[in-house]
């Protein structure tokens, strides 16, 4: 089976000699490797949608970096795109969508579901190719973003600092906006069925805009959808949750069942273990700015947070790392981690 | 005096029939009456250097909404501007900084203290106006950006979703960024002297970027400075300090003696009061999404939190409005709370 199963063990709640250790965005533009075959295209979406070069650029951090485990090279947004509607990626903008959803028709009008899923056949072939590629080597993490983080971009039509119309879709006719959660949720629990039978080991449930509701809309139109996902698949794959600034939320996400909990960097150890207890297995969350310091600087920081969140720990940053980080910082924190024991 | 002192009365801990309500960024595009003056200007950098028009878009809101305070027009980054870092004011886009302070030359060459606060006459200029205009009928807040947040954008040189080259000073070289938060203090101290001098009645300070700061660094280099400001004013002023995203260092923020505390709409009101205790002035926090939705909901929603948080407390949103929201939305709003009673 699989040679390098630390991810595996410490998600399964074993004690290990040490973290495992892996980055958000880690197959990406902090490698040259990636940005040559980045710029031999015409965008990200080609990127995304061909699976051997979806497949090469999640198994280069594995080769070049010396990472714990590889997470599949794709968007968030494929999903929208699946339920019918399409975006596009403006380079250093960020997703647009041409059209938006802002009522009960044009709910209706969206694909869900399996039939929706089943369209992602280039996900389901990167992530063949990509085992192939691994050959065993690491486990290989698939992910999702949340429904609630997907609802946001698709009445929003693309990023915002506030998202104030996707919110106040919530306030005005929350009714619709369970309607959409649903149909979101029915297509990523299809999804991430298909991205299991197709290989994946682990699963990531991204929240990123969970930070900017409030603990009431989060408990509303966020996290029963997350436990649905996560009770769906619970018994095909073990399965982190990382709800991005959402700290209010952490005593209820506790509640769900047996998964892994995803922390940014506001929140530190001690509060996580205070909430969490020892045993629960936590991720994250050294500030991805601390690795544009020095090597010395990171060393130091990633060896206190370790010590900080003691065992059951995947160690990973506190959100996804940074355009402009030097390669060898990134090899600092991943070195770092690789030399500590417990 | 001032005929409507329920706000002055509110800081000072006094027990009141109703809380007393205004709005951050009250004065703005919310009004059709400030977009007129606003649309005869080169840019939003003039209105905020003619005392004349910056004092009649401080008071439009006192006449147009009926709000219990003014606060007066301008911007944080007249701090930058007077200690020698000049920016523009891009539409749609925010600030920006042709010059960015990143060694300790750049910081030997700033301005600071009251050499730099005393260029900004035009703000105390358009204080003496406003409160001309307003001829004693509400109290008039003046303020200032929190050291970090001021310090973020003079090394980022402009608006940022992460913050990550002023976050990677903290980092780098601790000793640099402690003396320009200290030479960003001495300026807001003298600034806020002469702002009390030339007549605001109330002192808020806004760090706006707080919330991307871990525990650590906060406390490292965001409320020491923040404290040594508030000791600075206390006896002449009441203040109140508005740390956006901070939840991490509400508790900090409850040692800093007599302050009012704003706060943000992920701080559930239960949450603050079981901090803070029953008798701390605290401020906020209505979502600015939910001005988006209906006058009821407004309705329903606002009176909600005045119930929760109890006395002792200023109502306001946990942000600025935002521009989109519809006057009658906001009048919704103020009505509710002016038609409540303890």
């Amino acid at each position: 089976m699989i040679q390098n199963d630390l991810l595996l063990r410490t998600l399964a709640g074993k004690e290990t000699e040490r973290p495992p250790v892996w980055l958000m965005r880690q197959a990406g533009r902090i490698l040259p490797e990636y940005r040559a075959i980045r710029s031999s295209l015409s965008g990200f979406k080609e990127l995304v949608s061909t699976p051997d070069l979806a497949a090469e650029v999640t198994v280069q951090p594995v080769d070049i970096l010396g990472v714990d485990a590889a997470i599949i090279f794709s968007d968030i947004l494929v999903i929208p795109e699946c339920m019918g509607l399409d975006y596009t990626m403006v380079e250093k903008v960020g997703p647009r969508f041409p059209e938006t959803i802002g009522t009960e028709a044009d709910v209706d009008r969206l694909i869900s579901g399996p039939d929706a899923a089943e369209r992602l056949q280039y996900v389901f072939d990167a992530i063949h190719a990509t085992k192939k590629l691994l050959d065993n080597r690491v486990p290989l993490i698939g992910f999702s973003g949340a429904p609630w983080t997907l609802l946001a971009y698709m009445v929003e039509g693309g990023g915002s600092k506030t998202f104030s119309t996707a919110k106040s879709l919530l306030y005005r006719e929350p009714a619709l906006a369970h309607k959409l959660l649903n149909r979101i949720t029915d297509t990523v629990i299809a999804y991430l069925k298909l991205k299991i039978e197709s290989g994946v080991d682990v699963v990531q449930l991204f929240d990123s805009w969970s930070g900017i509701l409030s603990q009431s809309l989060y408990r509303t139109f966020g996290l029963p959808y997350i436990e649905r996902i996560c009770d769906a698949i619970k018994d095909q794959t073990p399965t982190i949750v990382f709800s991005k600034g959402a700290w209010f939320a952490l005593r209820d996400i506790k509640k769900i069942d047996g998964v892994t909990v995803g922390l940014d960097w506001q929140t530190e150890p001690e509060l996580a273990r205070d909430i969490f207890g020892k045993h629960r297995v936590l991720q994250g969350n050294l500030d991805p700015s601390c690795l544009l310091s020095t090597p010395q600087v990171i060393e130091s920081d990633t060896t206190n947070m370790l010590q900080r969140f003691g065992g059951h720990h995947v160690a990973n940053l506190g959100h996804g790392v940074y355009p402009n980080t030097p390669v060898e910082h990134v090899k600092a924190f991943i070195n770092t981690v690789k030399s500590y024991r417990y």
